[in-house]
């Protein structure tokens, strides 16, 4: 099996000022073409470590990726060691990457220093892969022994940006295992209970076939079905079991694409062209920041009313006072009234509502963690109960999303109909 | 100098499924106790890989912190291999952490199983130190040549919780230097422009004082001064200079605490015995999310309104639809209507307000990026407008920040009349 070392340069990371994501993107990225990532590595900008280091990784490693301190300012270090490591004599001007300077310098209004001019050498035995999202190349070393060694840009943006042409590199030079891969995306039941619930199919999956179980509150759960070295039929096959794996699950499953809950919703209301509006108490705005996080949902989003306080629920919403009173305001009542209320404020055609408690403080009542949510329009309001039993941040990112998937079930019945 | 190394243990990290937050928050605590991290690892559940490593590392470093693979189901692997490394025989029984185990499951309503009970079984040389939040013991290993490995649970929650009894230790045991932290939150200049600002006081700082800068787009730019080594004196010095850096800032300082916009902007309604309301366009129920996320803000937190739609900003907001028609969804005109309107609807004492383009499309008059926010009360109301190029979810972080930035401003002013 292949495998990888993935490094990451720079003081920022070792002091704690910045957290590296890019280690678990790439690492990922690497898992999906078959290659095992044996060791993660921070360093800082210390050109003594970054030598050793680095020997060390490629020592055990088949690739190993760096990213980070090739910025104008760092550029000496990182650069002038991977010179030393590759056993360049000294260094050339890469043409491609220099335009890349020049343009990207251009559009900002900027004039072309020779710190930024230098960001375009690199070491005589790098090759370049030309970065279109900055300054800084992307640097290809063929080593001794088979061994690649390939230097990123830290920025995240830069660096996830740089990973289809890495990835393409890796698939040309080393003799990989063909792996494909399907998801499916879960919610509304626990991870032990899903594979309770698919522990019979699992087990019976061939040899050939592997099954991930991928957790995240705001999306569910992600299963990713891995097929290895398939021949010509492994589409097929892997397509027949994501079938029966579907089949199994019914409405458990809201995607089968990688996908997220905001999104599929978003997707059924365009295709139905219907609109939604939503009513949060304690979810605060969380169910309004995921559906606006999707880039053109103000075609299908009208809006929403954070009512925290009872006056607002009363005031803006229309919920009597009287139905708080006599069913309190973690009810399915007040869910109910506060969807209703919404929908009629904003002529939607879908509303959905939420009313609980986050936490620290409970209310006497009902337990921390309970979320009582709705979901009104033509035909009716449905309301159910919820309970978790995260801290206040994370319970609020479940009740947000348990939210959207009552949504997102009550959408699918009525279009089926 | 004390140096340690960070170790994470745990297939999940390394198969990029989880983003390790761990490393970072330690290292942070760990710098501000003067020890300087001179590597994160990460590796996978493997015993050979986890004692070759950790040997590696605690002849480099004289601490190594070791988080993850402790859970019920690994136990074993991280858990014998630390016997090994530590020259240990066997196992005792440690009874705190046996009494933590039995009272978090029966907080549960669980048995405790063998595998349950297993937890707080260690190796015969480690010390421990009773985890108060989870099964998992941590575990203490003071080795050969003054070296001292302690082993932390990988739950974040739990690691964290852990912290400041492991850095207590490592002060009991260490020399270490006395270091003195001050913290200044600013809000509402770019690094390069404040850089310039403080460049001559900070250039005169004396040689035991060091100032960081930390950036974040939701809190502004943190500025940690810090000292090293000082005397009883040590204090009033570092006081003095964080007041010089505040007078040189004036209103740009939003905290002289490690804090956050909307928690000042809380406390500030809090001790005004004041009300807010929010009507969001662009930020998409962010602010709401921001201002909900602090415990106890429904004590001056109303409500709010995202208003997508521009029926919805009429027939909710009552935003005049000649306002609309004359001036553009985006103007200083549409922000100021939208929080008089949300002011009037819930009767708050202030309310905010934004409205923009967060992207990726535009409206062909303003670019993208460019936002307008509004604070209303009851001497009037005052607009901003602000630009900034990042992509959707970026621009939606600062556009809420900004406005709560704006709030600030606004509410201190009328306070400090």
């Amino acid at each position: 099996m292949t495998t990888s070392s993935i490094c990451t340069i720079g003081d920022e990371i070792l002091i704690g000022q910045v957290v590296d994501t890019n280690s678990s993107r790439i690492s990922r990225a690497l898992g999906e073409l078959g290659i095992r990532t044996s060791r993660m590595l921070s360093i800082g900008d210390c050109r003594e470590d970054i030598i050793n280091n680095l020997r060390k990784e490629l020592s055990q490693s088949d690739i190993v990726i760096v990213t980070g301190g090739l910025g104008p300012t760092k550029d000496d270090i990182t650069k002038d060691a991977l010179r030393e490591l590759s056993g360049s004599q000294g260094y050339y001007e890469h043409p491609g990457q220099l335009a890349k300077v020049h343009e990207i310098l251009r559009s900002r209004g900027l004039d072309v220093l020779d710190i930024n001019r230098a960001q375009a050498l690199v070491p005589d035995r790098a090759e370049v892969i030309v970065n279109r999202l900055g300054t800084a190349p992307i640097m290809v070393f063929r080593l001794e022994g088979g061994k690649t060694l390939y230097a990123l840009p830290g920025v995240p943006f830069e660096a996830v940006g740089a990973l289809p042409d890495v990835l393409a590199d890796i698939q040309a030079h080393y003799p990989l295992e063909k792996i494909r891969h399907r998801n499916i995306m879960v919610y509304g039941i626990a991870e032990s209970a899903l594979s309770k619930k698919i522990e019979a199919w699992e087990t019976a999956l061939p040899a050939d076939m592997h099954l991930a179980y991928l957790p995240d509150p705001l999306t569910g759960i992600r299963l990713r079905l891995s097929q290895f070295g398939g021949g010509e039929d492994g589409d097929q096959a892997l397509e027949a079991q994501i079938g029966a794996l579907k089949a199994l699950l019914g409405a458990l499953v809201y995607s089968d694409q990688d996908d997220r809950l905001e999104c599929v919703v978003g997707r059924l209301l365009k295709a139905a062209g219907q609109t939604l509006s939503a009513a949060e108490s304690c979810t605060g705005g969380e169910i309004a920041h995921m559906l606006t996080g999707v880039p053109g949902s103000s075609a299908y989003f009208l809006g929403s009313v954070t009512s925290y306080a009872i006056a607002v629920k009363e005031s803006v919403l229309g919920v009597p006072a009287e139905t708080i009173d006599r069913f309190g305001v973690v009810s399915s009542e007040v869910a109910a009234a506060m969807a209703e209320g919404v929908r009629r404020l904003t002529g939607s055609d879908w509303s959905v509502a939420t009313t609980g408690l986050a936490g620290p403080d409970g209310d006497g009542v009902n337990p921390v963690g309970t979320v009582w949510i709705a979901v009104a329009s033509k035909v009716g309001t449905v309301t159910a109960m919820r309970q978790y039993k995260n801290d206040r941040l994370h319970n609020i990112e479940r009740f947000a999303a348990s939210a959207l998937d009552l949504l997102r079930l009550e959408i699918q019945k009525q279009l089926n109909r």
